[in-house]
């Protein structure tokens, strides 16, 4: 091993791993607990450190913990799920409509984190050539948050199947902030043991080995001894 | 503290905050020594376990070691970098000018996270409403690699000074798959205290507290325990 003065301690090292590999996408299993501020807060901060481009923190938090709010939102989700599986017929069709998607309602809170495209002014740094970058730095809170949340025990849920216009109108974002990511929060029974979607049948985890390249789309990695490693990871996982 | 049996211990729990507080987004510190190949491997299965839209797993990883290509990125990025430089003038267009922004050429390798639009078909499950949630995914991967990164020792830095296009065309990206991240790994001198653009005085991190709101854009949290968390939190960081 190559000196590591700045790697962590086994067990912390552990712990990111641990939350990495249990963090799962929590939909059927929440709690009607709620979460106690303080640790509400921790995971909070945990997102707002996420790195942004240009230090542009184009982020921000909405605690939805109204039964009101929560059900205009779920009377959205309704309305875009039926749209969408009308996308899926016979036996897969009937299998799309017996997945559970989302906790809007059965978890204690809703957390919606926004980005605001025009933070930081006409120019934000590294913000040039890739405009989006905005929303990929709220991507990296998002999943700061997601992965303290699995450290504290707490399970988060992102639900997609609602339209961004219809959410910001409940929500009275201004016109520049974009409704990212709706999240589901809350303690759960349960982190199950592989991805909802796996266990259902719906799809599979694709081999990590087939995922890697080398210096090109069409090349394979240049050091054979990664290939080795990739091997031997994820035969033993 | 409500029931947490799935809560990590104390020691783990801390290297997931410590990964999320003391990750930076290395451009100056590199150190040439290669990355073994067995921390990388667990660096891309750690990616690799992000959630994703419909368990689409979007990404690939191109692992670039190649210093003809990364010369080529490198020229693109010069390049980006003038014609972003042009926005500022005066004392703040010789600030930017002083910024390092990259560690293309000085880091032992380059990585690049592309995400393949077209991945798992035309209906991607919960992929309807938000049509960029493959691109949202594939950056949940890049902040699972940058913490597993930081616990590991390793540097990371994102290049967003880059054309897409060219990138593209220099990596050999059939036209679905868009260069989402391309990331500076390596070993480090140090990591920074702070993020460089706050030590550099170019733009400060944000109070947390006025970016937490409640039911709406406009209402504060409905519990005001909340706003007294993160204000206690905040004060002793």
């Amino acid at each position: 091993m190559i000196d590591d003065a700045h790697a962590f301690s086994e067990t912390e090292r552990a712990g990111v791993y641990r939350a990495i590999f249990e963090r799962r996408d929590v939909r059927a299993q929440f709690r009607p607990d709620p979460i106690p501020p303080e640790l509400l807060a921790r995971l909070l901060e945990a997102a707002h450190h996420a790195p942004s481009v240009g230090f542009m923190q184009p982020w921000d938090f909405l605690v939805i913990d109204s039964r009101d709010i929560r059900e205009r939102v779920h009377q959205g989700f309704l309305r875009e799920n039926a749209r969408a599986a009308e996308h899926y017929c016979g036996e897969q069709g009937a299998r799309y409509r017996r997945l559970k998607l989302e906790g809007i309602l059965d978890s204690p809170m809703n957390l919606c984190i926004t980005c605001d495209r025009e933070r930081g002014g006409e120019h934000v740094l590294g913000r040039n050539s890739m405009l989006d970058t905005d929303l990929f730095s709220t991507c990296l809170a998002v999943q700061n948050l997601w992965l303290a949340a699995r450290a504290e025990g707490i399970g988060v849920g992102w639900v997609s199947i609602v339209d961004p216009a219809e959410l910001g109108e409940i929500l009275g974002l201004p016109p520049s902030v974009y409704p990212l990511a709706y999240l589901c929060m809350g303690y759960v029974s349960d982190f199950l043991d592989r991805p909802e979607l796996s266990r259902a049948g719906w799809r599979q985890r694709l081999p990590l080995s087939e995922r890697v390249h080398g210096n090109g789309w069409q090349a394979p990695p240049a050091e054979e001894a990664l290939t080795l490693a990739i091997d031997e990871l994820t035969r033993h996982p």
